[in-house]
């Protein structure tokens, strides 16, 4: 399997990829909602690529050191960072890439908007902030529509921003209460004379019910694009939609029931997601992988362990994004062919 | 508070360090132990010479690829590496590392060995290989003395190899049984007239018991360099005595009762070590880090938290090492004062 490559090695079968963001696209286009990928996931300007070439808005990043190394290969032009972006460095830096790309953030307070307003008081093009709403999940956003209403009258008063419209990262299965919140916080918004031209809300787990939340105009979604154990275990995906997988080596076979990989949580990552262990090895659905350290996982069975010292597994990790930012590399595989190795660019990207 | 690092950033006090090694180094030399430290806890070849200076026989990683990023910049001559190391690419790595530095490392399998064998076959120095031993952690190792003896008398055997002594990562808190285990297991190879250099315990969770093993020589320890949250809680070190903290900002304070840093399994990672949250923020024991996902810790409170947005705060992951792996650079300091950045030069080293 792969016989070429030194492992641990993260696989990435772009068959599979492409396959799911043609799916997903397809499905925003019959909903009339627009798409914009949360790059988080697999971390490649060429994915990226292909998201935009199959019908995507722009894209998404967390961090703004993230989104610099996303656009340093050229071909992105729209990106929303969603993120409180804070400090002179940051700001500083922000500055220069909105003159590179089309650029959105959010605020969800006061003194994040002052930041932002000080950065771009005299900027040609006036930056485009949503407010952050918590519709429930309890991170950041604003409590209240009425508070989203006061921070959108205050961007639009600032000179070099603009109100970008509403943005949210939901709970899992709450779309009623999600509809209503964001549905209230707009009307306020609008009845006050301010336009909200984008609702933005995203997250794979509810991926093919975001048409169930029609005030949402916008979805972010990242793990779509190579799916993991945990979007299978919630019916999202099946095990054949997973596009990234890790290749260990059996490295010890201490007991019949027990082999050691060449895995740990510096590939899989302690990531759980509500699994008591660290992924799915493929073809062997009686094993368990139940302890990492860091250079070793754990593999047991009840029964005795067809395997050997020196065979290889594939494993689907809990958790496909985190696995994305351990190496520095990536092997890209079409089927059973590998195709090319790719850096990592925006890996450890984080402020 | 080092009001010129961008957050998040990952702190390394030089201060504590050094006296951290300085104290293990101290208790070694009290009980005849040789000290071997593990370097995946700091990744850095400046801390490796300054283990080395205070006395440590070598170094010990855990991969190929991490030993030679540790002697890449000279000053490191002796290197345990306590892992199976199989595949043409590694083998023929070892053995261009082996005309570098003195190398041991361990074997658990005839396969392992075998491997070893071909690759040293012709080699001017033999290899040193000691067998890795089970003595009830459950990861790698033979399950019995007679195992560890059958294995020696094989490493003795071929002509490019030498058997270096006995290995193991022992449980925690087991003192009596590993003592056990490994005397019966030397006894058998010394009874059979071959030599058993070295016994090399390790862990930094028994680092103040490694003399309750008298049949241990060679002691490994990584966490000791930095310690951590999990090893204040098992009472081994002290807060004052960690070494690496994570420096963020809070980003949203959506209540009174929460607020959002931009630090989350990104930087502090998803490893618990019995915990149920995340690290300890110091100076706020009232404080949880109770979630995080890749780019956000959520810290929760019973009491109103009297923090800022924009305000810094420092957090002593449950972790030390895996944090360690997780930046491309981190930051000296010595108490309040920036020394330098340094690249972690062996980080992501998983092959």
């Amino acid at each position: 399997m792969y016989a070429n490559l030194v492992t641990p090695s993260v696989l990435v079968d772009l068959d599979v990829a492409e396959a799911n963001i043609v799916r997903y696209q397809s499905y925003c286009d019959g909903h009339n909602l627009t798409l914009r990928p949360h790059i988080k996931t697999h971390k490649l300007p060429l994915l990226a690529k292909a998201q935009l070439d199959a019908g995507a808005v722009g894209i998404t990043c967390q961090k703004i050191s993230e989104a610099e190394a996303m656009i340093s290969q050229g071909g992105i032009e729209d990106v929303f960072i969603t993120y409180n972006i804070m400090g002179d460095d940051k700001l500083n830096c922000l500055r220069s890439l909105s003159q590179k790309v089309r650029l959105s953030v959010v605020a969800d307070s006061e003194m994040v908007i002052n930041g932002l307003a000080e950065a771009f008081a005299d900027a040609q093009t006036p930056l485009a902030v949503l407010v952050e709403c918590d519709t429930g999940a309890r991170r950041c956003g604003v409590q209240q529509p009425e508070q989203a209403m006061a921070l959108a009258v205050r961007i639009d008063a600032a000179s070099g921003l603009k109100f970008g419209g509403l943005m949210t990262y939901p709970p899992a299965g709450a779309t009623d209460a999600v509809q209503s919140w964001l549905s209230r916080a707009k009307a306020l918004i609008e009845a006050g004379g301010i336009a909200v031209p984008v609702v933005s809300g995203g997250g794979s787990p509810d991926m093919w019910n975001a048409h169930l939340v029609p005030v949402v105009t916008e979805y972010r979604v990242g793990t779509y694009i190579y799916n993991d154990r945990s979007l299978v275990a919630r019916g999202t995906c099946s095990l054949d939609d997973c596009a990234l997988s890790v290749l260990a080596t059996i490295v010890s076979m201490p007991t019949v029931n027990r082999a050691i990989i060449d895995a740990g949580s510096k590939v899989l990552t302690s990531d759980l997601l509500g699994f008591e262990d660290f992924g799915a090895v493929l073809g062997h659905p009686d094993i368990r992988i139940d302890q990492l350290s860091e250079e070793h996982g754990r593999m047991v069975s009840e029964q005795p362990l067809d395997l050997r010292v020196g065979d290889r597994v594939r494993i689907v990790p809990n958790h496909a994004c985190v696995v994305s930012n351990m190496l520095d590399h990536v092997q890209l595989i079409r089927g059973s062919q590998l195709v090319a190795q790719s850096p990592v660019l925006a890996r450890g990207k984080v402020w």
